[in-house]
């Protein structure tokens, strides 16, 4: 049975994630509709990126994923639908595909030419739609789209190494549900460029010259819990389970004792420093 | 496969939505379940009325719709169950059924009768799934209720147009996930009572002349990107994909930039007055 | 078909509970993913548990529950594999445990052991949808853990009668949707300690005498409508659908004109008392 997954800016209120659902299940009875999220910042590229890449390794190969994000079709902005790992994504050329595509090349990338003059203030419902109904019903990218072999790319999200190698500089891509803050500094790249040595990550107003494997790794469990009271809000960076250096307070709660992102002061696209001894 | 669908107050976060999902299962292996939105602002009837109004459009015939908004059994608030448009609502006689219906007549309502003294704080576990899933099963609303013609209306929804027929005074009615304001003012009452004239629309201190048909129409493409950077955050109207005047912001992002909600300083039932020459 | 459902603090915007979802279908191509809540505040154990306690009871016999709410691995934080009720229920042993089996004995708790050494920080995606997906192919809790009799409690959780029997100390374990303030004193509790007498609940300022059965039964419906304007807005004590008794605010909107909890003053612990006469 075919999986088509919804990563959207639609929010939980709008009927638009709705529609969409109903679209589908009007054109294939034996679908699987799977939201990701649907509460994607508005218009906000690289946090859908970040959502979509990591939680679409989960599914199984042939799942189909709509990215509902900043789609509206412009000269400047044309509908792809594209074969990469395996698995299939319809979304707009904004730059979203470099950033799912910067460590796997896509398979195959189609500009999708179904539109026929369709003019429409809801591409995902009226194009995407039916482009994900085709591809589950095992149509190929050909019929719906003509090949392309450039994509937008969106340049400033990479993290630079300075020339001594001794400096890896990132910025924070996510926050997420904790308020903890993820940076663009992936472990492969840590480890590449650190090779073992020393380090000091800074970011703002807080240092770290330790990066935890879990976060309750941060704590010693050795000691009675009484005597730890303290250790619930420490600070600590983490590898997260996305695979990159994340800020983190120990069970924080960002409407209550605050969170990573708040306590540190740190934002999105903020600047996070690695420098290696 | 009967497909039943939720659009609800019920938020996020509580049981309630849960637990309806897990009672229909109970009921019916052979299901399928969407959730359209339980986000709707609690008691919100018109919210809820905009948002299923335009979401069981895109769902196939016999769907069945349970509408969980002001839903407390009284003796001013019956629990109707309706056929129109060949799809199926389970709701109260709130007032919601008049805004669904304001534009295609019922086939059928009856007024549910099926709770035999049953007490309830829960009525949409306790009763709707009761008849969505007889209704599902094939039963026919005679079974579980008596035939009512009148329901409960909701005047004030509906826009008003001046005797000389060169005015129509609507209202807002809906602000959506991007802080765009929606009007009550549909595409087919503009254009048949402006009839092609020059017209302006006020709405507290923001005025239009145009009404796009896309968001992105109102952008130039024709001048290089670079020189139109002020043109993200651009005010514009807009028929929207519900079919009704919009007024927006390019690109607006409610948490960041501001919305149209925001910037124009307008919230639900602000008025909305259109002016043809 | 089996039935797997989701009860984390995952919020509704990042990759996790996708994540999750995908692996099931990755795994088990016959199931139904349900989301009962992805919205408990973070590492809010008694929410959790009074979400899921009031959600599951509707699901058929033999679902299958995972639970996501502080579920690191650490030696103080083991995972759980439980029957109980007929159902199952995958979590940390955090003390949500307790509350959940705090009027129904389990049937059958296991350690799970499956880790071998896995470090993750995302043992939901990792260990819990493993452990699903074994018992929904009909797999025994005796193959993925080690038979445990103890498990963590939260004691402080159970309200407390006085000596003198004429008193019931409880406290708020929840604010729901609307607002409303749910405490930790159940309809059997109040009636057993009761029996019958005149009572009076007191919370910070406000006091009630009389506990309704539903919320609208504070409304007199004999009065006409237009002169009862002032009883939307009417505090109220309610026993709600879960079994508690609840402090409401009839037709409340909490982001427009108050909550119970907004205009009571009454948050998460704070103390409610009964006293009989």
């Amino acid at each position: 049975m075919a999986i088509i997954t919804l990563t959207t800016d639609f929010g939980e209120k709008d009927y638009f994630a709705g529609a969409v659902k109903g679209a589908i299940y009007s054109e294939l009875s034996d679908v699987k509709i799977v939201d990701i999220s649907h509460s994607v910042s508005p218009f906000h590229i690289s946090e859908a990126a970040y959502i979509i890449k990591n939680a679409y390794k989960s599914f199984p190969k042939g799942s189909i994923h709509i990215i509902g994000i900043d789609s509206e079709l412009t000269p400047e902005n044309k509908h792809l639908a594209v074969k990469l790992d395996e698995h299939y994504f319809i979304c707009a050329n904004n730059g979203i595909l470099s950033l799912l595509a910067s460590e796997i090349m896509p398979e195959k990338i189609v500009e999708i030419n179904i539109h026929d003059k369709i003019q429409t203030n809801f591409p995902v419902l009226d194009v995407f739609v039916k482009v994900a109904c085709h591809i589950s019903r095992g149509g190929t990218l050909e019929v719906i789209g003509k090949s392309v072999s450039e994509i937008r790319h969106l340049k400033q999200f990479e993290p630079l190494i300075n020339s001594e190698k001794d400096q890896i500089l990132g910025h924070v891509i996510y926050v997420d549900n904790y308020g903890n803050v993820i940076t663009n500094i992936s472990r492969k790249l840590f480890e590449s460029v650190g090779k073992g040595r020393d380090f000091k990550i800074s970011a703002r107003n807080v240092n770290f010259n330790m990066i935890y494997e879990t976060y309750s790794h941060a704590i010693n469990f050795n000691v009675e819990k009484e005597n730890r009271k303290e250790e619930d809000g420490k600070k600590l960076a983490v590898f997260n389970s996305a695979g990159y250096i994340e800020l983190a307070i120990y069970k924080s709660n960002p409407s209550t004792v605050g969170s990573a992102a708040s306590l540190f002061g740190l934002e999105y696209l903020d600047t996070i420093t690695v420098n290696f001894e």
